[in-house]
Order: C-alpha cells, then structure tokens, then sequence
C-alpha cells in the first residue's frame, strides 16, 4: 500500500468518499464523449469515491441484456465504485422488478426526450410506481410543473420519490412546501445550476451553456442557495467535478461559501441514506481547504475539453483519495486502473435503509 | 304567467333545471361568434337554466373594472341565470380576494395559452390558492400530467380542486387514484369528449375536429364511460346544448345509455354542491324521453353555425321550460327576453355549502 501521511498545511482536512448519485458516463454508446474509465478517473480528482450512472445510454439499460452489458463494462471500466440506474420506458414496467435488486434505483424521464426511456402518460408513470418494489428508490427527471405531477403520484402511492437537478425556484419551492407538508420528497442541484445562470450565457457560449436542464435566471440560481436546507444531495449531473467549485471567488449571490458541513452532508450522508448505498470501509479524502486555483481550459481527467467554469478562482483542493485501503489519488495522479472500481449492489453489505454512521470529520 | 300543462306523453317527465358549469359565451370580445343573449337561448333550449361562464373573454375577467363590464353585459343579455368566473393572471392573486365573493369561482389556465391568463410558473398557482378565499370554488384547465400538477398543489393548500373537461385516460385514472386516496377532487367531462374521438375528425373535418382539449382516441372516449362513476359533472364547455346528445343512437362502447338519475346528478346535484350554487325558485324543465329527432346542421340559438354532432339520430327532448315561474322555453320558442336571466351571485340565497334539496323527478 501506498501512504503519503506527511501533509503539513493546517488546513488539510480528512472527509469520508464522496458520492455523486448522477452522473453521465457515456458507456456504451458514446465512448468519445466519456467512458467509464475516464469518468470515474475525474470522480477520483473530484473527491468522488462512488458514483451512481444514468441509463440514459445508448442502447438504454432497460431490461436484463441492456442491464449485464452495461455491469459487464463497467466492471471493466471503472476505477471508483459505483451502482448503475435502469431506466423507466412506456413498456417495462413489468419485467424491471426482476433485476431491480441490482440497481441503485429506478430512473424515469418525465419531460420530452427522444428516446426510449421516453413516457408520454401519467398512466405509464404510475404503472412503475405500482410495479418497482417499494423498498428500492426512484429518481425523476422532473421540471418545473412536472415536478408537482410526480410528486403527487408519488403521493398515491406512498413512497418517497428523489428530484434530480433541480434548477429553477418554481422547482424548489413546491418542493419546500410539499417538504413542510411531510411528503418523502428528496431532490439534488447540480453545481452549473448553483454557480451558473443564463448571465454566464454569453461568456461561457450559446452551445455549450445548453445544458438539460437549462441555466435559470439569476432569480433561479438565487432561490436554490435561499432554500439550500432543502437541498438533500449535490450531484454532478454530467462532468464529475464536483468539489472544486464550492468556494469560487465571485461567490454566489447570499451565501458566500459552502461549510464543510454542507458538502458531507450533501455528497456522503445524504446520497447513503436516500439511495441506501453500503459503506465503503477504509476510504476517506484529505482536502486542503486554503489552496487557491484557477479552473483551466479543461479538468485533467474527463474527456470533456471544456469547462463552463474555466477561469473561475477557487479555494480548496482534494489532494488525496483512499478507496478501500489503496491510495487511488494524489496530487494530479490517478493511482488504481481500470476495473478497481466495484458495483456497490454486489456488496453483502448493500442493505437497504442501514443508518450511515456518523460522517468522519478530523482534522489531520 | 304562461302555463301548458297539456301534456299527453307517458315519457314526459319533470327535472330540475340543469347547470351547465362550464359555458364561453364569448362576450365581451367575440359577440359575432356568441353572446349572452344567443348563448343563453341555446341553454334554455338544451334545458339549462343556469350557466356558469369563463372569463377567458376580451378583455379577461381578471380584475374588478373588467368583472365589472362583464356583469353589465351579462345582466343586460342573459336569458337565463348565471353566474361568472373570474381567471387567474400572472399579476392579479392579491387583488382578486377583493372581487371573489361576486364570482362562482376562480378558473385557472394551466396549459399554454396565449393570453393574460396564462399562468408559466407553479409559484404563480401556489400564490393564487394561497389568497382565494378558502371556501369559494378553484377550477383549472388542466390537461395531462398537468391535471397531476395540480392535485398535487390543491393538496399542498389542503384544499379542492374541479378540473375542467377532463378527455384522456390518464386523467381520468389519475383523478379516481386521487379520489380513492381521499383527495378532494371534483371533475367534469364535455359531451364532445364522452360521443366523439379522433376516429370522429375525417366526417367532422380536421379544422371544425379541433377543440381544446383535443378529441381522444377511442381508449380516451372508452375510459370516460368506463369511469363514469367518478365524473362529478356533465359540461358543455362550447355550444350549451348537453342534453340532447343523452342518447344516441350509436351508443358509446360500454354503456348504451345515461339513466336520467346519471344527467341529474351530473348537471344539477353535483354543479350545485361543488359551485355552492343556490336554488332557483319554481324552476324546473319537461323533457320527453320518446321523442326521436336527428341533430340539424346546426342548433337553434347559438351563433355557432355547425354541430359537430349534425346528424346523429338521438332520442329525448327538452319540451318546456320553467324558470322562476315563467315559462321561458316551449317547443322551440324561447319566450324570456336578454335580461330575464339573473346572477346568482347577487341573490341573497347564494350561501356557499348549503346541501341542495333531493332532485325532483316526477314522472307527469
Ligand atoms: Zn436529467
Ligand atoms: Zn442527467
Ligand atoms: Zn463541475
Ligand atoms: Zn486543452
Ligand atoms: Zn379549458
Ligand atoms: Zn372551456
Ligand atoms: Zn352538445
Ligand atoms: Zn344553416
């Protein structure tokens, strides 16, 4: 084993794994855009120690053959842990209750896509509710006023449902209130929603500002830092980075900063607890809070050649990653190889509903 | 007073005066396609005493200047009684409370239009059920997933909701999981939408086929009569001529028939008790249930000068009508003037949640 235990910064603090519960790994299907070995090799840099992908691939895990090619590859691939999502589509409903039990959970596209996860009726919606077992999660690609459709679905049939990428105020405020109202709602915000709105538009390029969800308004961005209590996870969405940009320089409207408190709770306790992910044992990040950065062109890792942070000042830096007793990052250098990463539904372990234990949190 | 009370039939029998709950009589704005005077003809004709119409005119009903206007042209016009609703705006929740008791309602458009009363943003419709008065009646245009939407807003303020012309099995599904879960939801479906789908729009013509919401298809059409249990009300939402089309002669799939008792409580009982609409004194209608005739090009009284509906052989129709002790419709003559018709509004009677008295059915 390797050990770099000699840090001196008195700012160098070590926190559990980080997981990002949405990510976009791009494989099968569009492998020069991401793959697994070099998405979970920028989760790595990030902090990131278990990631959960969408099925949102090409062809979309949608039943048992779709489900093993993508375990098969990702077995290969990944050098994080991690759990794979099956998506919902108009006629499957019946048959995903039998591979259910390897998946992190159940995700459904609820707005237009063209694809084949692709369903057009509240009838479809509600068909998944009643077939996927009760004690297994579902997540909802939901904007605004379908949120409130889910939820209420959701609500007829008793089970909690987890928004992703919420992004506009409208979103997160029925959210508030159906919250208030004791219904088991969750929901997540992606860094670019947090950091970013439609004013970044010119600078950062048309094109690419075009992300899905779309940037809000600068109203929208501010609501989410308003109802960051609220907020249960902090999930990528698409390019794994998640850390870095929790202490920019040109801080967001009110809040200013991130406490370390509000990223654990949000990238570890919270992801455990609502996707009932298993404990990774020896593993922990060591983070220098004080050192400064610039975001460059394009993150190291990620096959992406861009950021829509680039430029931006940042305080804080994940110097080190210990995933299961092995040092998998330090300082710039991706230490484990491809197929170190394991499928965290493989585990014994991954019990449903087990309470996290306390999140670690000493400084060195 | 004018009294016929010579009547032979067997099959005539006496009903009270129906509501139609759901009427565009297009005035202000549109009076070359209907106004009061013609539109409330056309009730009375169908057997329908009392309209209840919506404020999408021009201007909308938003306000109290444009109410207002409204209740001016409607006194001046209306042959038979009424009562208006008034439309949720982008801008207008605070002022409405102001104008709410003068109204049967607050009517809420929750698709796309295109007009003042286009409401983009959840936050809008919380805000609306936040300040309308608790015990006076919410109605919403809410089409598929948004009929979810809004059930799950309506359960956020704890409060009920009518969702308008209901068309598509999902909704209609969503709407008995929700009554079944207790939630207080009320619903109505259109004529056009229980005897006619899209296999309807070759005949009828793809321009004239075009109603908002649009037909649906024969599982849509099938879904209504299959879960005719849970319609509240009957409403015309277009041309006010409901009864006539009780019986056709190509009978809907499932049911044949509507039972007098099945009309009466979808366009007296339930309308009364869900819109707190008072008694009308001395009111009621003859219809002959024997009588066969074939619907025209077009009906009577309405300005509209076609019927979807032209040549369907039907079977029962309304001879007399009484309103408030006159006799206002006979055997294809309406006898009470633009003016006769009265807003139940301004009645002393108009309490909300008083229990209606037991439907009069004598057979004569
Ligand atoms: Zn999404
Ligand atoms: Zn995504
Ligand atoms: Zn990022
Ligand atoms: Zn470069
Ligand atoms: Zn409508
Ligand atoms: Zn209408
Ligand atoms: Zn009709
Ligand atoms: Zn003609």
């Amino acid at each position: 084993k390797t050990h770099v235990d000699c840090m001196t910064s008195q700012k160098l603090i070590r926190l559990p794994g980080l997981i990002d519960v949405h990510v976009h790994l791009r494989e099968p299907g569009a492998t020069h855009k991401e793959d697994f070995s070099s998405g979970t090799a920028a989760a790595l840099a990030g902090g990131v120690t278990m990631v959960c992908a969408m099925p949102n691939t090409a062809p979309a895990i949608v039943d048992q053959s779709s489900l093993a090619t993508a375990q098969k590859l990702a077995k290969a691939g990944c050098r994080c842990d991690y759990a794979l999502f099956v998506g919902a589509a108009s006629d499957n409903a019946a048959i995903l209750p039998s591979i259910a039990s390897s998946a992190v959970g159940l995700k459904m596209y609820l707005n237009d896509t063209y694809t084949t996860l692709k369903m057009d009726n509240i009838t479809v919606w509600m068909e998944h509710f009643e077939k996927w077992p009760k004690h297994l999660p579902i997540a909802a690609h939901a904007e605004r006023q379908t949120v409130a459709a889910i939820l209420m679905v959701a609500q007829l049939y008793q089970r909690p449902v987890h928004i992703c990428h919420v992004a506009k105020k409208e979103e997160i405020l029925v959210i508030r209130a159906a919250k208030q109202k004791g219904i088991q709602v969750t929901c997540e915000v992606a860094p670019h929603h947090l950091f970013l709105c439609e004013e970044n538009v010119p600078a950062i390029g048309k094109g690419r500002a075009r992300v899905c969800p779309m940037l809000g308004t600068r109203e929208d961005m501010e609501a989410l830092w308003e109802n960051l209590d609220i907020i249960d996870c902090f999930a990528t969405d698409h390019a794994p980075h998640a850390v870095e940009e929790k202490d920019s320089e040109k801080p967001p409207p009110r809040e200013g900063r991130l406490t370390v408190e509000d990223i654990v709770k949000r990238l570890y306790d919270n992801p455990r607890k609502i996707f009932s992910l298993p404990p990774q044992d020896n593993t922990f990040i060591e983070v220098d809070l004080e050192q400064e950065w610039t975001i460059p062109e394009h993150m190291q890792f990620t096959k992406s050649k861009w950021t829509p942070f680039e430029g931006m000042k940042v305080k804080g830096k994940v110097r080190r990653v210990v995933l299961r007793g092995e040092v998998a990052y330090i300082d710039g250098q991706v230490l484990v190889p491809p197929g170190y990463g394991e499928d965290v539904k493989t585990w014994p372990t991954s019990l449903p509903t087990t309470v996290p234990p306390e999140t670690v949190k000493e400084a060195l």
